[in-house]
């Protein structure tokens, strides 16, 4: 049965091991929630599944269950009242840690099949993850389908082609034979054996909590590694259905369904930082604040540790052929999912001299109010802007709306808008505030949510080197730049990579900042302080598993 | 001209590709001292070039150079008087940071192709290197040559081979398309940049200065850092040679040379650690004590640490077929330089109630005395003796050998031979004490030089208990067992693969335990704390380089 799984998904695979070198466009997982796609029911299944689950227990059949936990509330205004299995992880770990064995021992075709059967019955259930997703992040349902499901599997099966790559590098068996002059030559049988680390724990975030989740949580279990997931107390739900449906899988191909299992905590238990100080955690997949990276960076010493944290993500103006297609593209930008995607800009540098636009000059308030009229615009009609701005996912993010108001001059106040979906919904639309380049001590950190600042730069040199200090000292996942002067163009790719941040150069048209594409972008670079890893390379792959050999004479 | 060296040696670096994958035999370099394969002056020109060092300054054209420092001795019994550039490096530092960028952008071709220029040069003077070798650490002429020369430039390749791999993983462009049903797709090109780390610091020991330092030496170079070598106070001409050769090879090739530079020290001056803690090492590749080691992976954060420490080496003996074989086998494992070989064999278990040997049964003390008189034997003919042994590196290794007879039963004493070419040169033979399994307190740790401990258990299975718990406490190069029963050495190899060390079987012809061939053995797992990695798998280069992107409208 394991090995079916394999042959049942090996074309997908190889040409995702292709795709991973090319970086072209390539997607496993259709993206548009559409019935030819997915089945004309298949909406009113998942939305029927999803809300199965409300005002329930969330059963998994896992070792050490003590009781149950779990208050997630929908950031579109209810509560979810969903409960799950309360772990008592003296009893899970060593389960989990006895699967291993076996796990390991099967071939990384038999485990990359396994992990493709995953992934495969999650697409299918993509609707009902998509509102598991949108009703615990506060993405509207488009983004939450896409980014929760096909989106994330992608990154998934990503992480799988990289941990298939790796793993079959090194030949399982080799054949030693040493020429020795005239005699007889010495020969060797060598076996190498993939050995797993022990447990990976992944710690997920209340944003994305798939498509953060799936490349660390597919990249240990491929490698032979168990895995726990521990969501954010307040986005439980999606990777629940993800471990439920692992589990199955697991079972299905003769493994201990153990090898997955969840760790699920209410809001203002310390779980994560307990869980990673575990002995049994050999590996942990981090996404969530700078504070709490850190700390895991510092003190999970016996683990291997990736993280994603936060960062300054920065738009330099400089000139642009395409004014209106520059503003769309920015507008949309900042309301995409209310500014709460780690790639969403924050810093918009722009010369206090103005810009060239086409044959025009504009002035730096001109620039200024473009940009804050393109979002009023882009939001004039509710119906229309609930579904890009989706819901404020939590309190903290209210607070540092409220309080970027006072930053500076207003050049767009944040409004409150009545989803006509979901009248308990809190909606905000984006503060935009105007600073100067000397008000570093505000704009040279992260605040988190949407919120943005058109920053009066001395010039373009002078916006690329506020940039760079940004990438070096608070880390950034993602830079832009608009300029119509390739010289430009080419100091700023120069200055990006020495920094150590992806960039985007004149986004005008359907490819925003935000977005970055399974097999062709990097997420992340681990050159900056941001994240510590890519999602995904070899790095994020190669020390998930090491290699252990016997030899001897053939 | 950067371009022609990677053309010059294309053939070797793709057969060396290929190697790394099917591990089976192969080397780039002709491990025979010969005339024929080096040229009949070669041994002569080797010689007078090492005498020429001796009493001289060895001038490196570094910038910051702010005096002379050098004070190392031969094992053999003489003063090098050598002196080295004293490096400032205040100014040295910042003279290799300006000097990668040009390297980065070099291709992954060009900077294989210098690297293994660079290779290619240490390998025509490997009778000077060997030298070098032979009378800073104390190895015998033959093994000097191999492990100090061909042995480690193989090793050298096989980084070079797996970060060029490692490099050509990621397109350099790509071109990104995505279908827009009837609209016209989104085209983007995109750049993928390798962007080096920074620094990479090569901190050698005294044993194996170029063996154990060209891993990192040369994973760093062809990923395009800048590489710093910091040689063992007691063993630097090998790396001062190797710096030399390198820097020829970077001018040559049009880059700026100070890409690799050489700071060395005399004896207790502490250099190491205050280089690995400076902000612009960004990568540190470490031989030496566990202490140290401990002491770089808990304090160089900012740094990818790269260790290989101490650990306590086993041999189970439970049954076998080929007696004689095995003795001169593990004799000659013991002797080989002094067991001042971090793969050296120290604890040998063996079943108090003792063994089945072909038809015999041989008691414990039958065994214990066999692998004594078996030293003995060996060794009885000094002039053939001293090209075993070679000489004692440290005073370190000398008390600890004085100290040994103090620690249980006798069963050979070391003994002070008169090398009959350098009769100033520190001999000794190794010591070898029974101790019991209950004894853990005296062989659970490392007793670094020709010191062998003889341990009764109570059968295999304690042994392999035994085995497994300091691998894991203690960690382990090497492991190796003695078995004519099928079922024990899969339990061994089960067992030594769950504990996280290579294991030989059964070696009783010329292929010893102590030995690890490159391109088929991987050194070290980084499984257990003796190595927090592999000479060399993916791990070891994939964090070496960073992707950093751009992307733009095609």
């Amino acid at each position: 049965m394991s090995q079916h799984f394999f042959e049942r998904h090996r074309e997908t695979l190889e040409r995702a091991v292709e795709a991973i070198h090319d970086r072209g466009y390539w997607s496993a997982y259709p993206e548009m929630p559409s019935g030819k796609l997915y089945g004309e029911t298949a909406n009113d299944d998942g939305k029927a599944a999803f809300e199965g689950y409300l005002n329930t227990y969330f059963e998994i059949d896992q070792p050490g269950t003590i009781g149950k936990v779990g208050k997630e509330a929908s950031p579109f205004g209810t509560q979810l009242g969903i409960t799950y299995p309360k772990a008592d992880v003296e009893v899970l770990l060593p389960a989990m840690q006895a699967a291993i064995p076996a796990w390991r021992k099967a071939s990384p075709e038999v485990r990359a099949g396994v992990c493709l059967e995953i992934l495969h019955r999650l697409n299918k259930r993509s609707y009902e993850v998509a509102y598991a997703v949108m009703h615990t992040t506060g993405q509207a349902f488009m983004m939450a389908f896409q980014a929760g499901g096909p989106h994330a599997q992608d990154r998934g099966l990503e992480a799988v082609a990289y941990a298939y790559r790796e793993m079959k590098q090194t030949a399982e068996t080799g054949f030693w034979e040493k020429p020795q002059g005239k005699q007889e030559p010495l020969k060797m049988n060598k076996k190498f054996n993939i050995m797993p680390r022990g447990i990976g724990l992944v710690i997920g975030c209340c944003t994305f909590p798939t498509w953060n989740g799936y490349p660390g949580f597919f990249a240990s279990l491929a490698t032979g590694n168990a895995v726990l997931a521990k969501p954010h107390a307040g986005a439980i739900l999606p990777m629940a259905i993800t471990v439920q449906i692992s589990r199955e899988v697991l079972k299905e191909a003769g493994f201990d369904p153990n090898l997955v299992t969840l760790v699920a905590n209410d809001p203002g238990q310390p779980m994560a930082s307990v869980l990673a100080m575990r002995p049994e955690i050999k590996i942990i997949d981090f996404t969530g604040s700078t504070a709490n990276g850190d700390w895991l960076e510092q003190n999970a010493r016996h683990a291997q540790v990736y993280t994603e944290k936060a960062g300054v993500n920065t738009i330099v103006i400089d000139s642009n052929d395409d004014f209106k297609g520059m503003i769309r593209n920015i507008a949309f930008s900042l309301c995409l999912y209310s500014g709460q995607m780690c790639t969403a800009p924050q810093n918009i540098y722009v010369p206090r001299d103005g810009i060239k636009a086409g044959d025009q000059h504009l002035s730096f308030a001109e620039v200024a109010k473009a940009i804050a009229d393109g979002v009023s615009k882009f939001l004039s009609d509710p119906a229309r802007a609930v579904e890009v701005l989706g819901a404020i996912q939590n309190e903290g993010v209210l607070k540092r709306i409220e309080a970027a108001h006072d930053l500076g001059e207003v050049l767009l106040a944040s409004q409150t808008i009545t989803h006509p979906q979901f009248p308990a919904a809190t909606v905000r639309t984006p503060v935009i505030i105007k600073l100067d380049a000397t008000d570093q001590s505000i704009y040279m950190h992260e605040h988190f949510g949407p919120i943005a600042f058109v920053i009066a730069t001395d010039n373009t040199e002078h916006s690329m080197a506020l940039v760079s200090k940004a990438v070096r000292e608070q880390g950034a996942l993602t830079a832009s730049i608009y300029s119509s002067d390739e010289a430009v163009l080419s100091a700023m790719e120069e200055a990006m990579a020495e920094a150590g941040v992806a960039l985007s150069c004149n986004l005008t048209g359907g490819v925003f900042v935000n977005q970055s594409a399974a097999f062709s972008d990097f997420h992340g670079t681990g050159a900056n302080p941001a994240a510590n890893a890519a999602l995904t390379d070899g790095a994020f792959v190669a020390s998930r598993f090491r290699v252990v050999q016997s030899r001897r004479h053939a």
